[in-house]
């Protein structure tokens, strides 16, 4: 019905006759003529219509906002002075001939340019209008060039598309699972997947090698804020493989699709041991585009005389770390203030400072309520941590965990508030995790999932689980965990040793995943892989600010779709057929 | 860890170093040199492992069938005679200079080469096992090309890849939902989509344009012989079509596919109506691969002494049609009796027949029970069937729908039976489908779905539904339905009187679709799409008999998976959670 789109439109076809369909983004009458900006996916174009071609008039007067019209003309230069130079097609326009209302719109329940006028729920009940906005089709756009980038890159690279079950078993990421109760099988229920871990390791003991996909999982969790009942992942696996093959196979596919679909070259990603995260930037995913770092005092603390710090410099779980911000003496005291109740969220108490103001003049140049406590340590101290004049120093001092979660998400804040990035893309590799973390009362879980393997041997497993590091990798992009993937273990000997430590008897195991310690037994090839959260991944290559900028029709927090009305009530007989009742209504019901 | 797959392996390789890593597909021990297959998803190649390299022939040594190997070694012609030219790498073998066992296996469940000696379910519950099967991998690779062609395709034709929700309300597609509990809106379900029907719609109201998606849709249907409760669609829309556009793009898409994938040219696709297909082949996915035609004779057999002819061919409902079978009159009695029993399938009470020894006789060069009743009209009608010496002509005659699907079933039958089959690859597109179809009742119901666009106005839909035709269109290829589309309506006025037709009132209709009859009436596009099936696409062109053959991980007919034994039991607090409880148990939980 079109011969070009709207966005297409320039001053190369001056004097060509197009056709146009699309909607009316915005209507003028001016000097007897009506001017229409009409809008497709690909732009906007300037329609103008003249008295003169009569029908194609009438029609131009009846349309609205929205209306969906088909529009013949002539590309001509505009008229000097008219010009649009902030938008695409703003050298030309259009002279209609020919304007045919395809269909006629009712007043919509939000201008599109007056989308942050209305709330959130309304622009999702109306989905389909708010999707109309431009940098909504831009955001989505971008994710299917995203989505075949990645899949172009992984068939060049001999992975097969394979796809895995929606309706399967519980998996093991431990998470809540959606239940999906059977017919056929009375009291049963599939689960919808949380990941396809499980098939594509035995996609690998069958043999496929190279495996990936681009898969819907599911979580029935509480949604924070930023996330979805149903997300996507890029999912791969190979086989024959170590942490190296994965870690370039997965890197040079993500330099390709920034430099496809962004036209950035990421360069080759620094790598950075667990340890070195949690202690250089307080978190194993650190954001290295802000140059802050945590530097470790503990050592200068042991002895002062301030209990607040000298406790947890002493405590074996105890860490004392300071954070320079270069030229952060101008921090008003409100914002200090601020600042302590942020690292609150974390679980700091408090949050110690030392302003810089002059070092010539030694403690008189320091602004700080603790300075008085470390005086004999004030010079180490600041020159460990290389202030100078107009520096603000800050601390935390607490369990290393408080310490590290708190200033690694102060560093972060500090470095969005004050605009510290050096960079505008900065990705790495974390690697070396712990195999456990312990809980309080020492209990040992996995810091991935149980089917990680050990850098070790069993041996040396069972001898010092809480210190044996995995062969995980996670590929972290500013400060935003891509992806997360392992070798995994393909001998059942060490698989069992794993589930050990996890207090996972014999039976719970076979219970559970017997299906894949059957499948170990039977030849599995050493194989690793990884998964990247493909919305997470949108979100950081569109700058969208949240999740549902990126997904076409997403969840409320409640987990609830309000254009459809999702999830709605069903009837008693389809209850019955799935040998189902509703619980509340299940007394009332019983004299059936 | 590897230089080559064992496929890759030829003689352009001899002298080379290279390693290899697999599975032990077959070991022998001869002339005490270990000869072991070894098997990747690539091929197989013969690795030879002498005595001399002492430690790699203690490994071989160890190795039985589906042990794990890496191994290194050289290139080499195998020896003169023993050359195997059925084996892609025949003509070479690798010397070994070292194996490594990298896992070992216990006796599989059964022999890879023996897989048809046990069950499918066997196979099944050991899906890991099956897979390894070359001609399995060989399926799921195809799949995997075939997914990547068709999105190349869709991608360079600017359609757009958008992921429509998993968790939604229930679709209108009529067949059973599968459900899934709401945890945080107590009492409500998710309904899995059965196609994305309505969100694609709604995509085009958005003014995306062109949008795509290989999806996952869900029926909890009984499970016929060849479905699967997950099965996979290509799916597509296009705003400001016709119908000539949608099939032109998909046409190109399929030859494309062909093309790629098969090296096939399938040539241009004829086209026919629906009534024409009916009437010629008495179906509406006619296979063109069989030469074989229904003819009508009704008027021929309005007067004849024969009630079981003459009484349909006077009916209004009835039809009297042949199907002449060249060389058919060498079916034995017996063989015509089994044609009888199989038309019985589709309701036929008899199967008529005339075996055409030598016309020139006249009626005794004729072999039928019924020629007698027709001596007036025999030589007319054998002329119109064009029978020649040595056919058979089958009769049917009963309701034009009873008489449509036994002949045309019995067409199919004697087409494969016979080998009668003309070429390899036959498609078409069907066209001009009724709008509706009428149950014994006379109530009318949509041939493919309520937001079908009809061909005609709305006031002449009302006027006379039984009669409409729909802007429907179905891709066919040798006898299967490859996919269905057509243009929706985009005008709320005619999707109300549609409604009204089905007997679906305002009420009914905003309940279900509310979402979409809001849409409506905001600015929507003409727009039509397609939805072809992908697992029956793939069937086709691996040559597959079962779709269980082109799922990795399929579901057996009573819609469980033997591997994962899902679906499985969950616990009473996760039931609890979700507000439901089992119904043959809610009794005994009642005292909680």
């Amino acid at each position: 019905m079109r011969s070009h789109y709207c966005g297409q439109l320039n001053e190369t076809l001056v004097d060509q006759t197009v056709t146009l369909c699309g909607w009316v983004h915005r209507r003028r009458d001016h000097g007897g003529v009506i001017f229409l900006d009409l809008r497709d996916r690909d732009g906007v174009a300037q329609v103008v219509v003249d008295p003169d071609t009569a029908e194609a008039f009438a029609n131009a007067d009846r349309a609205r906002s929205e209306y969906v019209l088909r529009i013949q003309g002539r590309v001509r230069l505009r008229p000097e002075g008219t010009q649009n130079p902030n938008m695409p097609t703003g050298l030309i326009e259009v002279l209609a001939k020919e304007v045919v209302v395809l269909n006629s719109a009712a007043t919509p329940p939000f201008q599109l340019d007056e989308h942050g006028k209305v709330g959130e729920e309304t622009r999702l009940k109306h989905r389909y209008i708010d999707l109309r906005r431009p940098e909504m089709i831009e955001k989505l756009r971008l994710r299917s060039r995203i989505s075949h980038s990645v899949r172009a890159f992984l068939e060049g690279e001999g992975f097969l598309d394979i796809e895995t079950p929606v309706l399967t078993r519980a998996t093991p990421e431990g998470a809540r699972d959606y239940l999906v109760p059977s017919r056929t099988h009375a009291g049963s229920f599939f689960a919808l997947p949380q990941s396809p871990q499980l098939f594509k390791q035995l996609l690998m003991v069958a043999g496929f090698d190279r495996y990936y996909q681009i898969a819907k999982c599911f979580r029935d969790e509480d949604l924070r804020a930023d996330r979805q009942p149903e997300f996507t992942q890029i999912d791969l696996e190979a086989s024959f493989v170590e942490e190296a093959d994965i870690m370039a196979i997965t890197e040079a596919m993500i330099c390709s699709l920034f430099s496809d679909v962004l036209n950035v070259d990421l360069g080759e990603f620094p790598s950075m041991t667990w340890h070195e995260a949690m202690q250089r930037f307080g978190s194993d995913k650190p954001d290295l585009r802000i140059p802050l770092e945590l530097v470790d005092v503990d050592d200068l603390m042991k002895d002062v005389d301030f209990k607040v710090f000298s406790g947890p410099a002493n405590a074996e779980d105890g860490r004392v770390a300071a954070l320079k911000v270069s030229g952060g003496a101008k921090l008003s005291r409100k914002e200090i203030d601020e600042y302590t109740k942020f690292v609150g969220i974390y679980g700091a108490r408090g949050l110690a400072w030392i302003k810089v103001n002059e070092r010539a003049k030694g403690i008189e140049g320091l602004q700080s309520p603790i300075v008085k406590f470390m005086e004999d340590v004030i010079e180490t101290l600041l020159d460990r941590v290389g202030a100078q004049d107009g520096d603000i120093v800050f601390f935390g001092a607490d369990k290393a965990r408080i310490v590290n979660e708190a200033l690694g998400a102060l560093r972060v804040k500090l470095g969005e508030d004050l605009n510290l990035y050096t960079c505008e893309w900065a990705p790495l590799w974390v690697v070396d995790f712990p195999m456990f973390e312990a809980d309080d009362n020492g209990r040992l879980s996995p810091l991935h999932h149980p089917f990680t393997s050990p850098a070790c041997s069993p041996e040396e497993l069972k001898a010092n689980p809480a210190e044996a590091l995995s062969r995980a990798y996670d590929m972290v992009l500013n400060g935003t965990e891509l992806g997360g993937g392992s070798i995994r273990i393909h001998d059942q000997a060490m698989q069992k040793v794993v589930f050990e430590i996890l207090g996972i008897g014999d039976e719970e195991a076979n219970e559970k995943f017997g299906f894949l310690l059957d499948a170990l037994q039977y030849g599995a090839p050493p194989h690793g892989g990884l998964a990247f959260g493909l919305d997470r991944l949108v979100m950081l290559m569109t700058g969208a600010k949240t999740i549902r900028e990126v997904i076409a029709f997403p969840k409320t927090q409640s987990a609830a779709c309000l254009m459809t009305e999702a999830p709605g009530e069903v009837s008693p007989e389809q209850l019955k057929e799935l040998n189902i009742r509703l619980r509340q209504k299940a007394k009332a019901e019983d004299s059936e």
